[in-house]
């Protein structure tokens, strides 16, 4: 499995929107077996995505996708910036397939 | 929703170990969407642990359940420290119940 933890900062007053288009984009992308979009708790204009697919080449791919690339052009004005990204290889745990199979 | 994300540093070589204790002990928690257990890439001794529960009282009760209580005491000698923990409020996306439902 391939997983990925971002933050990104909003554009002040935005962080509802941004938010909303990544959670409008995210259903059917192949490979992909959880993405979960939350709010900061501290900072206001701060968004949490994590990520878990099945491997590196379906998490790549799905940046072609039509609706992936339509997210990205519209949630791009609300971006301020973003924060260090964490690679990682998820090996288990609840709410994965791999895991729920158990 | 009620999210944590959260990295734990083993002793070195126990992370595998660790590892398997932390994925062991997550079924049946009440109240836990998802729970996913990763490595980090660039740290041999890192874990990344996030986190998604119903509500935060659904995540300190589960701190009491006897299958987590056994899981800290086991894994307590093998975790050399741990970092920042971040907390979260889960809106959506793909992987938690609520998304799935979308």
């Amino acid at each position: 499995m391939f997983g990925l933890i971002s933050n990104i900062t909003a554009v002040p007053g935005r962080r509802d929107d941004l938010m909303a288009i990544l959670i409008e984009s995210v259903s059917n992308m192949p490979g992909c077996l959880s993405y979960v979009v939350a709010k900061d708790l501290t900072n206001e204009d701060t968004v949490w995505v994590t990520e878990v697919w099945d491997n590196k080449a379906s998490h790549d791919a799905s940046l072609s996708l039509p609706s992936v690339r339509k997210a990205i052009a519209a949630g791009k004005p609300m971006i301020k910036g973003f924060g260090n990204q964490v690679i990682t290889t998820p090996v288990g745990g609840y709410g994965v397939p791999v895991a729920q199979a158990r």
